[in-house]
């Protein structure tokens, strides 16, 4: 059994020291009543008591046990009703939401860490608020205000739950070719038919009802994925009092058997002349479902590191237990924790630089939205645009590698379920390929984020990193200043080949930019320690930890610019019959 | 369900294009009346039939039953029964033996390629004809004649299966604290005490004996691994004719629940005075048991190679079929086969480098072992010896790797049971930790095979690697000249630095060595292309590939070796409270 601590200290680290947010919350008309250092640690704390006490003991158990669909319903591991319950007293599950509909208005960079403690506890139960506060987030900005008023408080305090019906069984990211369909009724709704596949959350007893925002097609749609509409489609259809009346016509055809997760249900849902609300302007519905994937597509990126910090608590702990071999002693039956192996040294250092660089960059990214969502800030929001691929990406590529090292740490031990180091593998493993797989992420850095505007945004952003570097030099992080310069060099290359090459390019790109942004967050960290504030153990370990980040892992970015420099037309020709 | 279908004519293009080992096989007295190409070829047929129709389609049945224990006997998946009968009546588990003692005498380069058959098929599975192979080796090197007399035959004809017992519960790869004793009957035989753990195979009723090899402590045994002694253990004592008698101390306490390879029963066996039989010296057990263990890491590889094999075959079949997304065509309702994508052509690409780079490796160390074992080669032998690190090693992390990548290329389907890519990566996953974790081959080979010559016989290599290419340069290997110098330089620089650098840098130097001699591996396939041999599809393919690993593979090795550079003590020297 693996065990977790919420890592509060680095967290209040990050808001605090390294970028500052009790300053710019108290600076903010909208956040400055509503929240300061003293309440954000207090929820911090209050949000690791449940994730630590009523959640990650058992995560092990929900693996094993799994959602169980038996005539219809679908079942869930005992402890996920507690433990949702537990949420909704708490008010958890509306402290993103917006206040004007019963939401608590906590800012995104406050909101991230509590999903980073949930994902640390079970990725699989994570999923159910986690797809509700998407969901509240498209109704939000495109639901009209009657809508809003209708849905959005029972979803706020948990009392509904929310899903996203967007995959067909024959398409995939390809929205564009889906057939589930949308007739208008007469009395203004419509009357889905179809069947989406992989629907996170799709049927559940957790919640009185379950509110679907569906993609479908109305007659007159354009082909392609102009021609598609966001619906609203509740379990249950609402009686005249607002709450959960007759059955509505979508049920649950069947759930997935999947490698991890298993306490996600992710269901095969049949819509039967469901009854369905438009939400937003017809054939529009595709760019109102982004607005929910882009907030699941950050809160992935918690996965990742969610995952990975877990990984690496249990990993430490084993290293510093397990007697194996001698490393100092010459006694020879005598063995030393293996954590005096410099090999298991570089796997723990590797996964504590990634994830702290990890923590300090989903900090910044919600920094970001934050600045864009209460000051209309510009800039922010394009490097928020910009970097939320990354957030998505190159966070849960790393988590990944993360737990598949710190499942190596424990050798054998790793492999077997009972310490639970193989289903933190497993869980975090769908993050790299829902919500948008990391190929259709990197394809959307390169040609739409990068690309499309020649670089612009991501040159401005070098150019201040640039800039910082000069003014406040800090002498560990002195071969970024390098990195940031041949990051410029390749990509204003890159930018000169072909759409082919940008597309084979992508992922090694988004990768390369990444390793330089943490390198960035290595600096940001190290700009921030205080001897005034900060103990001389965590200001050891996280100068030391930014000298492996700088020595050992941001040269990996030579490599894959050498990779970036060969790339060619030529390499993407081979017929595929040759294959 | 994941399909397979045996890479005959890439096996054959590596054994006799590449390496021309039909040629060799005709210069050796002990082999030239055995094997000869036709041959060699009949059996890798032979050998695809029973794996491609009675092993490979029912892996996902045997990874959902899974070994199962009842009152103390292991039941096994029902096919892998009559799939057992079937190579015991091919005689497929006497292929590599020894002919004096009843085996068929192949050679390892060609039994290699039936090993990698097997994995593909099902690793869990290959696992019991893979363990009594490798008992057979220790036996047939290190026991005396009657004891070889006694229980090669039956082993090598399948009637019985072998075991190696090493690790026990606070003892994984520190063989040196272990506490298993070994006390001296008044027979000569030995009684031995103790509990071992993960041992595979260790309980089954696919054989009518199980014959354990068993590490344990006698009385006068000196402090550490050079205390240690190995024994043979028979489930089932002799009978007077030779046959299974009575049963044997040796029971078996219980068997993991694991991340994958569930048909592989990995057993907790209790010695409670099981009547053991020295093999070899006393206190000499650990130097007959690496026999064994280095004739497995080379399977390991096959391991790693076999489950990469099966996934890039599902991936390129599901890549071909799969409609997602435009790429040439205009009409927004029709989506073409994703592997018009760049990025899915990148990850086939990088699969398809590295299995068939890798495939030609693992015939270059068989051969080198082959040449060792009935030359008495001494160059062959050290550079075998140098080379099976990475084939245990580089193999199963590139297995790994290519598994994960092409389970992506399916997206989310990748992550559901049905489609079988996601137990392949459960399944390989071990093969990075047996045998000796990944870690402890990098420092065997950073440690052992290079520092402790100060690199000779690595630096021996390279000298006729960049011979080689000087004389006979092909054009697409070019950068492969300048990846050899600079590996040199590199390697002098590291074998300046201290210990504990070296075992910091294993891990990137293994990878480092590994990439670029898969670049020798690359130029090897050039060179052995013939038009008037190969099908221009087979030509073509072979080109871009390796045109592909140049371009795209190769530079990783400026990443590693910019890494490697920047190592210092320094770098380990972190207070392990301050984690």
């Amino acid at each position: 059994m693996s065990s977790y601590q919420a890592p509060i200290t680095d967290m209040t680290f990050n808001l605090f020291d390294v970028w500052q947010l009790d300053q710019y919350w108290q600076t903010n008309g909208q956040l400055q009543d509503l929240i300061e250092a003293d309440t954000a640690k207090a929820i911090l704390e209050e949000a690791a008591k449940i994730c630590e006490q009523q959640i990650a003991p058992y995560s092990a158990d929900a693996d094993q046990r799994g959602a169980q669909l038996t005539d219809g319903k679908v079942s869930l591991p005992t402890h996920y009703y507690t433990a949702y319950q537990s949420l909704v007293e708490g008010g958890w599950t509306s402290l993103s939401g917006d206040p004007q509909y019963g939401g608590m208005g906590m800012p995104k960079a406050l909101s991230m860490m509590v999903d980073e403690m949930l994902c640390s506890s079970d990725i699989a139960f994570s999923l159910y608020p986690g797809l509700t506060a998407g969901a509240c987030v498209a109704l939000l900005q495109h639901a009209d205000d009657t809508t809003k008023q209708t849905y959005l408080p029972k979803l706020y305090s948990g009392e509904w739950s929310g899903t996203m019906c967007l995959t067909e069984s024959h398409a995939g990211s390809d929205l564009g070719i889906m057939r589930t369909t949308a007739k208008p009724n007469a009395d203004g709704s419509y009357a889905l038919n179809g069947s989406k596949i992989f629907i996170t959350a799709g049927e559940h007893e957790l919640t009185s009802n379950i509110i679907h925002l569906v993609l479908a097609k109305l007659p007159d749609a354009p082909a392609g994925s102009r021609g598609i509409s966001l619906f609203l489609v509740p379990k249950y259809l609402l009686d005249a009092n607002g709450g959960a009346g007759v059955r509505n016509g979508v049920s649950v055809g069947s759930i997935e058997h999947k490698m991890g997760i298993n306490g996600s249900a992710t269901c095969v849902l049949n819509f039967d002349d469901a009854k369905g609300f438009l939400i937003g302007e017809p054939h529009r519905g595709l760019s109102c479902m982004f607005t929910m994937m882009n907030y699941e597509r950050l809160s992935m990126g918690s996965q990742g590191l969610g995952a990975a910090e877990r990984a690496y608590q249990n990993a430490l702990a084993y290293a510093k237990d397990r007697l194996q071999g001698r490393i100092t002693e010459s006694d020879a039956n005598k063995a030393e924790p293996i954590i005096g192996h410099p090999d298991v040294q570089r796997m723990l250092l590797n996964i504590k630089a990634m994830n702290e660089a990890g923590r300090t960059f989903a900090t910044w990214v919600a920094a970001l939205l934050d600045k864009s969502k209460y000051d209309n800030c510009v800039v922010s929001g394009q490097r928020a645009n910009l970097l939320t691929p990354i957030a998505k990406a190159f966070m849960t590529d790393q988590g990944f590698d993360a737990c598949v090292s710190a499942q190596q740490v424990f050798g054998g031990h790793g492999y077997v379920k009972e310490w639970g180091m193989e289903q933190l593998v497993r869980d975090v493993r769908i993050a790299q390929i829902y919500e948008g797989t990391n190929g259709i992420q990197a394809a959307d850095f390169m040609l739409r984020k990068v690309a499309a505007d020649k670089g612009t945004v991501l040159f401005s952003l070098l150019d201040d990193i640039a800039d910082e570097l000069i003014e406040k030099p800090h002498v560990s992080a002195a071969p970024l200043t390098k990195a940031v310069t041949d990051l410029r060099a390749i990509t204003t290359q890159l930018l000169q080949k072909e759409n082919v090459v940008l597309a084979g390019a992508a992922c090694d790109f988004l990768a390369l930019v990444s390793y330089i942004l943490y390198g960035y967050m290595w600096y940001k960290n190290l700009m921030a320690l205080d001897t005034s504030k900060h103990s001389s153990s965590f200001i050891d370990a996280k100068t030391h930890t930014a000298n492996w980040f700088f020595s050992r892992i941001l040269p990996r970015a030579t490599g894959i610019n050498a990779t970036l420099n060969n790339d060619s037309v030529m390499l993407y020709n081979l017929a595929h019959e040759n294959y």
